[in-house]
């Protein structure tokens, strides 16, 4: 972003308009966030953004579309990609920490702040929030299916209170750095997952580590 | 509020006002409320609450004084009142899924979204939300390392982890609550809170339980 703002208005693309919008908007909100204050932010014009997105909601869902973009590549697409199982769970929780240390918004997770922002708002804004937070916690679900299915999850763990878990430790590692500003608050949560998924190190996982360390808590 | 609001405006007093302001910024976060906004909400004359407020940061510390007074008599109060130990911890989740229950606001939980909200926005408003924050997690974690001391959290559990779990679970249920806006959402919360503590019903807990539910896993 450092060197697109120095490019003249004109040449700005419509992506580095939208990252600007989603920085913004995990500062003063999306409702903060209108064609006038994104404008003032960019130095551009109202005019031209308004050639752009025609309405503040229009704004807001174009918005939450490029965080939902961001957050597929840095959170999703890593997760994605890590071998099925126990890996996988940590892989996502681990990529999201990273999505955090990175700093890549200045408000912390945008969908963390957007769902309880707009929760008492019903409108198309609320709505693409909750279907993206919605198939996101849909997905890790399905991680964790798979991961029982492979024998690395416990049989007799119910697949909704892991990812309800999971879900959890990712909102209270938001809310720790958020609180904190400070990376090492993270290290907490990466221990938090490591235990509550039976893995005692890089690459070691699976449910027989995992019965050893709750065997360990009596 | 109801009965309240039928009042003469200049009848009313200082707490409900700070009742509706906080309510007013569950929906529309803290930066959307102002004197005006609330003057509107409340059908009272700006002057009038200038009386009471004088400036916009005063009407938001106000708010966050006051949504942390009904945090305090709605959840701390009657964790403090459980007795200690296991109980105690179940006691602080419950009270809190209670409040959320209750719709006391309507954008769930003020301080969960109020954290998220000013994170970015230093100043005396975010440093009070940030010290009411801080204070409630170290309260928790006192509540855990009483537990652990009466010998019903197992020993060799890190009170910082299991602190960061339980705040995690509060988080997600308030997320979980504002995205399905069901009260059954919260049964998944309370299952997992259980789990978690090893308690199997109402009243039985500690850490023989524990143990055996976490063997179980196996």
């Amino acid at each position: 972003m450092a060197v697109r703002t120095k490019r003249p208005a004109g040449e700005r693309t419509r992506a580095a308009i939208l990252h600007e919008a989603v920085s913004l908007a995990t500062v003063e909100g999306l409702e903060g966030l209108s064609i006038g204050t994104l404008a003032s932010a960019l130095d551009m014009s109202k005019s031209g953004l308004y050639a752009h997105f025609g309405s503040k909601e229009a704004l807001q869902l174009a918005t939450v579309d490029e965080a939902g973009r961001v957050f597929e590549a840095e959170v999703i697409d890593p997760a994605l990609a890590a071998p099925p199982g126990v890996d996988q769970l940590v892989a996502v929780c681990e990529a999201f920490f990273e999505h955090l240390e990175r700093r890549r918004f200045p408000g912390g997770c945008f969908f963390a702040g957007a769902v309880l922002e707009m929760g008492a708002r019903p409108g198309p804004v609320n709505e693409r929030i909750v279907a993206f937070q919605s198939s996101f916690i849909a997905l890790v679900r399905q991680f964790v299916a798979r991961a029982q299915e492979l024998g690395e999850v416990a049989e007799d763990e119910d697949p909704d209170q892991l990812t309800f878990e999971l879900n959890g430790i990712i909102l209270a590692a938001n809310m720790t750095f958020i609180l904190h500003q400070d990376p090492r608050s993270l290290d907490l949560a990466r221990q938090v997952v490591r235990r509550r998924l039976g893995v005692t190190e890089a690459g070691a996982s699976g449910a027989d580590v995992g019965r050893e360390v709750f065997a360990g808590q009596g």
